[in-house]
């Protein structure tokens, strides 16, 4: 779990306070991972407290984290640092709060990232990272994965270790998201919430977390009575028990189906969720119906025919990319998942994409 | 935040493993300290995985934990290792999980845990500490306080460095708590979520644990609904949350009322939060009337007429403790809470108890 966490409107401001006591020396330097769509806002990119070596690295997050993304940065990190950094602060959404994650724990884990790519697979404590997310609804703030596109998976880097040692919960950050984003991104966290709740592994630590956040979404999307402010505050509080109800359970069919769309269209992971979803009926009745009244309510639009010209190979990639991620199955269906989730299954349900 | 944490029924197995790794040598004994009603009981006594130099401290739950006690103890452990302990290890209810706490921390820091009570006094790292309830409610086991009666007042080691390490919640160690103990100790969850969401303190990050909480204590103290394994499931991740929301906002006034009963008399937290509340309509309507509705349904009878006896200046050390507590009274009545809260207005309320 994540060791420390502040929350509050402003809170962003403290970073230098909380960080100033974890620098190792004047040669060990904070890098800054920042979304790049604050390369400009100096609202946000001006506050960034830097001191010596410190650096900021912007890094686009219009396509899922990358292994290989993350072995550039992690050689370009130590190419150009006199010492190992004193630390990662990852500052954006999911993406980023993925690459910090990673990042941090390959500056002290030999190899390539792919090869941690699993479960409880890295050897040595990451470094001291620090995750402020800017959007609400992954969870990766709070989560132990990094979901990220290796050369033959999309896995996360699971472990004791890929926590962050710190989180900033700031709302105020998260004003200017683009509704569509805003929207997306929260799905994930309400997709979280049904998978988990409507799971084989669902316990009491799990339910109490995964009921509080679908109480919240429902309250965000689909009733009228909280303020902008509010209405903020309480989707990065979704989000972050959203989180802790699958890091205790497991999500389970949209997500194992957004990350066959993720690895071979590059389709980023919230609207993949909202595109799966839209046909998970028969898995998830209740949750699904809920969620068109929240889509509608809010009149969005998610893509549709994203697999209408996929050739046999390219539906079996997806196919073989989802059917890997057997605890999801497992946590869905059951132990005899196999036997209801069939290939020809996954291919019509992907065929209506 | 608590670092690591299992949950679920038999999960109490999985100490042997989780602290193995966590051994410095052989020479460095795990120390464990446990509730003495187990010492007679093997179902658990004989479960503590020992090893080594390892030993186990049975610690009478009778009596609220004291400064000296924890003094006494840690000289003790310190005497008679031949090593600083590789762990502190506690096993009982909020007594022993608020000892544990505060000797892991006394193991690293200089002077007597008196000089410790307050907030953020603490200055080296806790030696490494775990935490395993056997009774729910406290929340003990969740937040970064250790509530100690010492020469001059009863208040916390608040500190960064309290929380453990690691926790293990089996709701399989809660079965035969006497029926008494059990709702008073469930009670302090149930306060701590009316003192916390009723609190000027309160933040979107708290007010979603607070009423998680609170949902968990209305299904398990009011409703019909649960079999007692699912209650007793359910109310510890009642305690984990309202620990949670205390821990990011404040407790209120029967807290403070309530140290000081515990200071003069030696009056348990539980029972004592229970005497308070009674008398508390004018500060919590709501949450009074719903604890009378719990107490008359489990027909469990409080302690009345306690301070009937006392003199004025019995009176006087139980109304200094209590209004020593500032922010427990700022954040129950406002910043002007002294002209709220006068020493009659207090003198009056423990009148009646």
């Amino acid at each position: 779990m994540v060791s420390r966490v502040v929350f509050g409107r402003g809170s962003f401001s403290q970073l230098e306070d909380i960080i100033a006591p974890k620098r190792l020396s004047v040669s060990a330097p904070f890098i800054f991972l920042v979304d790049a769509v604050f390369e400009k806002k100096a609202t946000l990119s001006g506050r960034i407290p830097l001191a010596y070596d410190d650096k900021v690295i912007f890094i686009s997050a219009d396509e899922e984290p990358k292994t290989s993304q993350v072995d550039a940065l992690v050689e370009e990190i130590i190419l150009t640092c006199k010492q190992r950094p004193s630390g990662i602060i990852g500052i954006g959404g999911g993406t980023i709060m993925d690459m910090a994650k990673a990042v941090a724990i390959m500056i002290t884990n030999e190899g390539e990232s792919k090869d941690y790519q699993g479960w409880d697979l890295v050897k040595n404590p990451a470094i001291y990272h620090v995750g402020i997310p800017t959007i609400s609804g992954t969870g990766a703030e709070v989560s132990r994965t990094t979901i990220l596109t290796g050369p033959v998976r999309k896995l996360g880097i699971n472990s004791d270790y890929t926590p962050f040692d710190q989180v900033i919960l700031d709302p105020e950050l998260t004003k200017g998201v683009p509704k569509d984003q805003w929207f997306y991104t929260g799905m994930d966290c309400y997709v979280h919430c049904i998978e988990s709740l409507n799971g084989t592994y669902l316990n009491a630590f799990s339910q109490s977390y995964g009921e509080k956040a679908l109480e919240l979404c429902k309250e965000i999307f689909l009733d009228d009575t909280l303020d902008e402010k509010e209405s903020a505050d309480k989707l990065m509080m979704a989000s972050w028990h959203g989180g802790m109800s699958i890091a205790y359970s497991q999500v389970g069919v949209a997500h194992a189906m957004s990350y066959g769309l993720g690895y071979l269209l590059g389709v980023k992971h919230g609207v993949g969720n909202c595109i799966v979803f839209e046909h998970l009926e028969e898995y998830y009745p209740e949750g699904v119906a809920m969620y068109k009244k929240m889509r509608a309510k809010h009149n969005i639009t998610i893509p549709q025919g994203i697999c209408t010209n996929l050739t046999d190979e390219q539906f079996n990639i997806m196919i073989d990319v989802a059917l890997s991620l057997e605890p999801l199955w497992e946590n869905a269906i059951g132990k005899n998942w196999q036997k209801v989730m069939t290939r020809e299954k996954l291919r019509a349900l992907y065929s209506k994409m």
